[in-house]
Order: C-alpha cells, then structure tokens, then sequence
C-alpha cells in the first residue's frame, strides 16, 4: 500500500486491483465493489480529513448507534463514461443536497460540499477502468453516512462516519413487472421520514414486499397510511402513471421521496411536450382508467432501472393488466434520458458533470 | 484469553476486567459496558454456534445491509441483585416473545430460544460482578440483531448477527420532566413499523425530540399521524393518564409498542384495585382534563426508568401545569415493580426469573 497524501484527502491506494476477478457481463446489481473506498469521519462537531483506501470491511463498536437507533442515510448515484472515455456524473448537486436533507431530518450532521463531491471526484478518478464504455454499464456510487457513537441511550449520536462505496452495474433488468396497491401496509407517516434517503424506510418494506412476491407480485404500489386511497411510490421508486397521454405523478411531500430520476423525466417530458399532471392520484382514478381503457402505462422511475415498466396490477384481489404499447413513453423517456447521461445526445439541461 | 466450549455456546473469557476501572456511582445510562459480550451469526439459514467473548469492536463489510435499508431490532431488559446476592430477570419471556415479532416484521429471521435466554443467562453469570446489589441499581440488557449480509441492493440479507451487549445502570432520574404534544411530526405510520423495536423508529424522533428541546421541553408526546387527535406514545415510552382516578393508557396496536413495563403495570393497577382503562384517549379529553382539573398524573412507562412522571405538558403554544400529587400513583405503581423486581416483594404474578 503505497500513501499519497494531497491537501485536502489522504490516499491509500491498493496495491492490487481486484478487477480482473470481476466477471463484468454477468453482474448482479450492487454486490461487487471496487477497490477503494472513501471514509470521512465526524467526531464531536469537527469533520475529520478523508481518507480513500483499499475497500475492507472496518472495526465498528457493538454499541455504535446506528445499529440501536438507525440513524444512517444515503444516496444513489450513477458514473457513466462516453465515447471518449471521459466519466460523467449525472445532477450530483441534487443528490448533494438531498444528503444533506435527508441528515438535518435524522439529526445527523451535514457533509460538508469538499468532502462529498471532491471526495466522490477522486474516488471515481481511481476506479476509472471500473467504469465501462458501453451503453447500459455504468457504475453505481453510494454515498452514505452512519452514527458510530457509541451508547445504547436513544439520542443523536456524537460520532458519524460518511463514506462512499462504488459497484460496477450493467442496465437494470428486471423481468415482467406486476405490482399490488398496497391496502394495509404503507412506507411512510405524515410527520415522518418517507421523504429522507433514511435506511429505516427501506427494511420497514422488507415484509410487506416478501408477502406481496409470495402472491406473486414484484413490487407494492404504496398508498398513504391514513386513508390508503392515494397512490404515492412504487417499491423503492417514484411512480408515473399515463392515463388518456398525460402522465401523472403524485407530489413530492414529507412522504413521498424527491426523486433525481422523477424530476429530471418530468423536465424532458415536458420539454417534449408531453403533458405532466403532479398531483395526488387516486386510487379509484386509477381503476376508472383500467376499467375505462385510458389507462395506458404505469412506470417506476429510480437511479438502479432509471424506468421500470409495469405490466399489470391487483388491486382489492383484482388484477388489471396494461395495454401492450407500441410507443412506450416510459422507454422512450427512458432512452431520451440515457442518451443524456452517456452524452450521446445534447445535454439541454446542463445536467451532467465531467469527473 | 482462555477458552472454555461447552455443547452450546463457545465462552472466550476476557483475561482482565475493567470493573475496577468503573465509577458505579456515576454512571450514566447506556455507556459502559461489561467485560464480555454474545454474538451469534445467521448464515444463510444456519444459526452457528453462540460465542462469548471479550467485549470489543468487531469488523463489518461497508455494504452490510444495517448500514443502507435498516435491517436492526433490538431490546432492552434489566437483571437485579437480591439480598442473597442472586441475580434475577424480569419478565424475559416476554422480551423474547417481543424480539421476534420485531425480526418477522422487519423480514429478519427469528432468534431460537436456546440462543437467547441461555446466551443471557451464561453471559450474565459469567459478568454477575457487574450488578450491583442495590435498589436502583441494576444491569440493563441490550440483545439486537443487525443484518451484516453485504450488498447495496433493497432486499432483506442472506447474513445476520444477534448479539448481547450489558450495561451497569443507576436509578435512573431524568429531572422534570415537561412535554409537547405532537402536532405535527409522528412516530409511526398505519400499516408501518411502529409496534416493532426496529431502530429506524427512532433516528426519525431525534430532529423533533431536538426541536422540543429547543422550546424547553424533554419529549414529545406522540399522536397518531392521520390526525394528531389521539394520545400514542411518550417519547421512547408508552404514557399514562390518571384522570379522575381512573388511568388511561392506549391500546396497542400496529402503531404503538407492547411494553412490557406497560403490561406489568396495568396488572398491578388492576390487582390494586386502581380503576384501568385502555382505549384510546384523545387530545381534547386530554385538555379538557386539564381545564376541569380532574387530571391528576401523567407518566411515561418503559424500562430504563420503570416509571417517567411528567410534570407539565404544552399544546397549541399553551403549557398545562399538572398538580403536585402527595399520593402520586406513578410512584407507587413504581414502588411495587421494583419491589418484584429485586425481591422484596412477594412476586404474585410468577414474573421474575433467577439465572
């Protein structure tokens, strides 16, 4: 391990590279790393240096908080590289700020701009070969921060560490999608953290999604936990609904996560006049739309897929199945976004950011 | 370090002990630990053997699945000192009980009895220096479980491990105790985690509960999320109501947690002949109690402080100052627990178990 240090992050490089191990047409989506990480830890009010080193696991108290209390957020983000083999980040500022968000709402501190995105830069830079030139390939950034103060009295911690973990991907296949309306479980509470990148959102999901593949669906469409009549995200994901060619999505709220791949496929569709509704939907909105034959497609739209079409859905133990569609514009949204991100087409927008 | 395996569980014991280097008269709640701690990993559907061994930091991968989607459940119990210098527990079947349905929910798999009640007792036994034989002292007990299964992919882990870490406590005092009623933040949604000890329930109070200690008050107490109408939860607590010498206390449900102390003082309430209503019990009684002056108490209820009596709460920007109580029965229901508890008292309801 030879050290290099520069002003702003200290960096450990591996003396080996496990990537000729790495069989990249066969991945399976985020369970291969690269070979360096990055760790920035916060001790009583003060962020400490970065340091990127050697992927490895880490010593870490039994006590450490976020193993008691949950205290732990991250991000989602892709790096793709273009025909020039330059490596771009696509809105990194808007997953910047949604860190942030997500750590006030969990009482965690904020990271500072220098260590998230500088650190994130030179992460990439290191790991550059990880990231293939092929459409469809990318590599999946995972920015995170977890409370390891120590102390089993449940109040924010004064420890954190924040680092970022990098995992080659291919394009995101997940076979037929049907989904279920979720009728008695739910994902987040008003006055709660649905609209943080909170992991205690996600494992809250675990059981209600297990029970939903038994019945034989992918995913649960997620209604609000009050009335269960709104229709809010789609498993992990934002949700698009096209009824009569205008594409429905539901606000974004303390509930409902900001999504970067929702917002960024409402500003193309609108750029390409298609028209956009956000609003609440409903869910009888959405039966009259099946059952009245302008109900035309359903999408999830998320960092890991970018879209995930939808086939089918059950609602009340009936199951409704979409048209086939000749002009999906869930994968036309999704290409005109790709095309983007693998700057194979002009980015209008400004959106992406050359490493 | 010595090692010492019998048919059940692996014991390292630590060669030296720290115990002389702890004050026991001013601890404070949750952040010392005893000398040894239980782990037990799951591996893809084998629990392995469970070992004791020296308390220390261990090591986890940066994509164990704890870090991202919050797969961790936990409890808290307490082992009291008799006269005899025996070291009982409190109720552990319950808390076991209670483990596991945490486990189901969060789709984490359950933790065999032989690991946890044995694990305890034997780790227990072998740190019995660490509870000291006094009223208000005691060893406050943290088993919990994280998913240590790697991968940045939402989907409940291949790998888990439970643990037992211990904790020397004092009495525990927290001062006056003043509240808020939540008016717009929540703890738990319908059809969510609420009723499970999952610690993504309670990085999501840190922001609020900091808030509420911003305007001068210690916790929060919870109201449903859809409406804020009713009484749920107080803080990490279930809350009493004594309104006209009768107490009130809200059901459990998927929302609010089966507390053991709860249950525990329901029944001695009952064997008292104290007049218990459990139902849910909405803001408006709360403040017409107030106004009318037939609210006498309110206390939160939980195991670290066995009883939390409250003296004052705010609403809507007014505060309500509770009488002082001369026969105060958050008192004396406290009393009598603690008198099971470290057995000076006739235990009537067979709760207490010697290791």
């Amino acid at each position: 391990m030879s050290n290099n240090a520069n002003d702003n992050i200290i960096i450990k490089k591996s003396e080996t590279s496990k990537i000729d191990s790495v069989d990249f047409e066969n991945l399976s989506f985020g369970n291969v790393f690269t070979d360096h990480m990055l760790i920035c830890d916060y001790k009583q009010g003060i962020w400490e240096k970065p340091v990127i080193q050697p992927y490895e696991p880490f010593l870490i108290d039994p006590s450490a908080k976020v193993f008691h209390y949950g205290q732990a957020i991250f991000e989602g983000m892709k790096a793709y590289k273009d025909g020039n083999d330059d490596v771009w980040l696509f809105r990194p500022d808007q997953n910047y700020e949604r860190f942030n968000k997500s750590a006030k709402r969990l009482a965690m501190p904020e990271v500072p701009e220098a260590v998230f995105m500088e650190g994130m830069k030179k992460l990439i830079e290191l790991d550059k070969q990880w990231v293939k030139n092929e459409v469809g390939s990318s590599l999946y950034i995972r920015p995170f921060m977890i409370a390891t103060g120590p102390g089993v009295v449940a109040a924010p911690a004064q420890f954190y560490r924040f680092m970022i973990i990098l995992s080659p991907a291919k394009a995101y296949y997940s076979g037929e999608v049907k989904v279920i309306v979720a009728e008695h479980y739910s994902r987040a509470a008003n006055g709660g953290i649905g609209a943080a990148k909170a992991a205690g959102n996600y494992s809250a999901q675990f059981y209600p999604t297990k029970l939903a593949n038994e019945m034989g669906y992918q995913q649960i469409i997620w209604t609000d936990d009050a009335t269960h009549t709104r229709l809010e995200e789609a498993g992990t994901m934002n949700v698009f609904f096209r009824i009569n060619d205008t594409l429905y999505t539901a606000p974004t709220s303390e509930r409902i996560l900001d999504g970067v791949t929702r917002k960024s496929l409402i500003a193309i569709a609108e750029r390409e006049n298609i028209k956009v509704d956000v609003r609440p939907i409903l869910v009888e909105e959405l039966i009259a739309a099946a059952e009245n034959g302008t109900l035309q497609e359903i999408f999830g739209s998320g960092t890991a897929a970018v879209v995930n079409p939808i086939v089918g859905f059950s609602y009340k133990e009936k199951y409704y199945e979409l048209p086939k569609q000749e002009n999906s514009l869930a994968l036309q949204l999704k290409a005109m976004l790709n095309n983007i991100q693998y700057k194979l087409a002009e980015d209008t927008f400004g959106w992406t950011v050359k490493i």
